[in-house]
This record gives structure tokens, C-alpha cells and sequence, in this order.
């Protein structure tokens, strides 16, 4: 933490910005447009690596999970003058960088505070599989985390019970890693005790990716071990219906109404 | 409803496109680029209204609140081999047209079911509202339509329910018309029974556009009578936070983590 205000150099600036979940089709004219034109693009490797390389602009790249540290790297060039873009998988502001921003400007140089700071909005991955799936999200839904690195694991209990006596469409963020597993298994083990048997379940990996993979399932059935970092699950609501279709993967959608007849 | 089944003409398609909140910025490439190529445009007029007349391109409008009738338009249009664009603001699968289209399917012409099909992702206006405030989504979080047209009130006082005790951020779409004024008054009451006075309330009306707006208030003394259709309203979590500023409006921002020290 820095109690000390530092000068803000004039012309600084910082971008919070989403690029989607996967490919240039999906970033707004607006990213593209502050990509073009920032000194410094600050962010997670795998992030920058999907973006054109330009000459005159400096990239920083750090590792998964650095998040605080990218944030304060990325206010002190701003705060020196720089035209900052910190580049974040999907919306910025759904489970990502944008939070960390925030967090390091609190708890840091007051004289953060006044600097030129602009989110940019982008598509989120549950967005992406939802579009890929026909409309899972078309009615009331919550979106949670199920990594417990920075919360307790209870409060992820409480937040799935919740959501389950809500009758919520679900989609659950960071399922696990190839080292975090008990958390998704805990999760499912829940969610069977909460909700019934037939309830839709999809895994929606890579969406927009050369490995874009997507199953359908029942709670019941669904193998929970399918997911990985890169997958993001939509557990659906009492309403949530599936549409078969010959030899093709069906659509599930949820809608919009609820409780009466259509 | 339709029983029979109808030829499929070759080369008919249909896109459900999201225009995003307002600006043209907003809108991906992807969406851009279908706009461009459709035969027909389909949608509510005040969303057609946004984008360039374009020669050779049939326009299709309809009232809001006549989503069903549009989808089946639009269908029927792709089933005679039209390249028809279906125009949803913000995203076609949050609160949009999407699961429209696929009610659509599910009670109509099973040929619809061999129609060539796709959800295009767009920006919705809970992410464009949270870019403008900070990062109020910034961790687990519900979307709830505060509309009782399609469904019993009770329900939406059972998600209210769910969500306070799991603690979530809320984004309320639909909050309330010029006549419908009932259940933004009834939600107000309910949240106060179950959530701190202090808990940030944050009402973001027509982002993106000329007469955009937000205040950010309190529970206790947030005035439910300012929002209307064009109102998107963010109520914070335990965790949420203000970041306050010389002369300038508060970020708003949930942290990534929560019940342990930053």
C-alpha cells in the first residue's frame, strides 16, 4: 500500500478493456479502437498473444493470477503519462480486471483517484456459450465463481444454495483448474442434494476457440470432471428446456415467462 | 401453433443479433457484419431506428412487447429463404429476443427445428451500466427482470429472497413503466426487510446515449420513482464498495473476494 499522493503526469491515462471470449469478431470498434492507440498494453499473456502486434506500443505481461500486481503496474504508467490499455478476457468487468483496478485504487495512491479511468464493456463467456447453446440465460440467472482462492468456500455454498432455492439459471465461472477439483465436485454433490435430477447441465469449453466444445447433460448424469479453466457451466432453472433436433446437438433455452402457460 | 410441417427454401437463415445499449461502438463486427448481409430486418422499431436504412434490405417492425409474433415473422421469413436479421437490444440471450425465437420453435412448425440458426453475442445493459460506475459486477451476481407480464409476482419476490440471502449483486432489468409502478415500489420494500440501509443502489438510465444518467444512492434513501423502462438498476452485495472522488461521481466496485482480508 502507498499512503504517499504522487503527481499524475498529464496526458495519462487507463483503459480497463474486454476482448471476448475468444476471437476479433467479438471485440466492440470501441476496444479496437483504444487498443490502436495505447503506449502500453498491460495484461495475462494468453490475453495479449490473441492481439496484433504494433510497433512504438510496450507490452507487460504478467501471470495468471497477478491480478493486484498487474492493476498497480498498470495505474503507476498512467500516473507517468502513459495511454494504459489493460486487456482482459471478456468483459472486463464480469470476473476480471476491472475489480482489481478498483481494489488497487482504494487501498493505494490517493492521487489514483484522479486519474483518466474508462471501462470499456465487452462479451462475456457465458454470453458466448449461451449464443452457442440457443438461450439458457433468457430469464432470471446469477453468475458465480467457484474458485475459493479469495473467498471462503462456505460463501460459495451459500451463494449455489441460494441460487438453487431461487430457481436460477446458473453460470458458474472458474469450475476448476487442473489442480482445484474438489471444488466442482463439492458444487455438483450440492446442487444434486438442491435441485432435480433432470435439470439441464451444460459445459460450454473454449467457446469461440479452435477447440470449442460444448455438451449437453442432465444433473444427474453430467461428469463434472469434463470441466477445466477454460469451461464455462450452465446449470438451468426448473423451466430450462432442451429442443432435439435430428443427429444435431440441441437447443436449450429458458423462457421467458415462468409459472404460467405460454 | 402450427402443426404441419413446411419445406425449408435453401439458403435461408436467421441471425438473432445484439445491438448492444445504444452506440454504434458498441456493436461487435460479427453483428455488423450479418446486419450488412441480410435480406430482412426484423424487430422492435425504436432498435431498427439505430441503425442506417440500407438499399435492398426489407425492414420488419413491430411494438414492443410483441416478441412472439416478431419470431414467428422471422421465421417464416428464413423458412421461404430469406437472410433475415432479428435486431435484439443489448444481448439477444439476456432478457432479449433469443428465447423468444426458440419458444418460437419449440410450439411451432417442427420444420423451423432445420432452419439454419444463430445467437450473435452482444454487450447488454447491466455491462455497459457497470462500465460506467466502476466494477459493481465485479464478483457473483443475479440478473432478475423485475416484470410481472409473463410471470406470477411471486416468484419474482421468491428471487428477490434468494438473492439478498446469498448475498448477490443484483442488476434489475425491466424495473418499471410509465403505468406499470407497482413492483419497483413492492421490490424496493422487500429489499429493505433483507438488506442493509448502507447497501449501494445505483439506477443507470439510457447508458450509451444522449440522455444518459446515473445516480448513486443508498438503500435507505435511494427514490425508487426515478427509474423507468430505460433503467437499468444495480443493488450492491455486503461487499460493495464507493470510492469517493473530489467533485466526481463515486466508483462503484465489488472486490474479487470476500469474508477475508484484501
Amino acid at each position: 500500500m502507498n499512503d504517499g499522493r504522487h503527481e499524475i503526469l498529464r496526458g495519462g491515462s487507463l483503459r480497463v478493456i474486454g476482448i471476448g471470449p475468444g476471437p476479433a469478431d467479438w471485440i466492440t470498434p470501441e476496444a479496437s479502437r483504444i487498443l490502436a492507440g495505447a503506449t502500453d498494453l498491460v495484461g495475462y499473456g494468453a490475453y495479449l498473444a490473441r492481439l496484433p502486434q504494433q510497433s512504438g506500443q510496450t507490452r507487460h505481461v504478467s501471470g495468471n493470477g497477478a491480478e493486484l500486481d498487474r492493476a498497480h503496474g498498470a495505474l503507476t504508467l498512467a500516473q507517468n503519462g502513459k495511454q494504459v490499455a489493460v486487456v482482459s478476457g471478456g468483459d472486463p468487468g464480469v470476473f476480471a480486471m476491472a475489480a482489481a483496478v478498483f481494489e488497487a485504487i482504494d487501498h493505494g495512491d490517493p492521487a489514483w483517484r484522479d486519474i483518466d479511468i474508462q471501462i470499456l464493456p465487452g462479451v462475456s463467456a457465458m454470453q458466448a456459450a449461451a449464443a452457442r447453446l440457443g438461450a439458457p440465460l433468457g430469464h432470471d440467472f446469477c453468475a458465480i465463481s467457484l474458485s475459493d482462492n479469495l473467498k471462503p468456500w462456505a460463501l460459495v455454498e451459500k451463494r449455489l444454495t441460494a441460487a438453487a432455492d431461487g430457481d436460477f439459471v446458473m453460470a458458474l465461472y472458474n469450475p476448476a483448474s487442473k489442480t482445484r477439483r474438489d471444488q466442482i465436485r463439492a458444487a455438483f454433490a450440492l446442487l444434486r442434494r438442491h435441485k432435480a435430477g433432470a435439470t439441464p447441465v451444460m459445459f460450454a469449453k473454449s467457446i469461440g476457440r479452435a477447440d470449442e466444445h460444448i455438451i449437453v447433460a442432465t444433473l444427474k448424469d453430467a461428469d463434472p470432471e469434463v470441466a477445466d479453466m477454460a469451461t464455462l457451466i450452465i446449470i438451468g432453472s426448473s423451466e430450462t428446456k432442451l429442443i432435439f433436433r435430428n443427429g444435431r446437438q440441441p437447443y436449450v433455452y429458458t423462457p421467458r415467462g415462468a409459472g404460467r402457460a405460454p
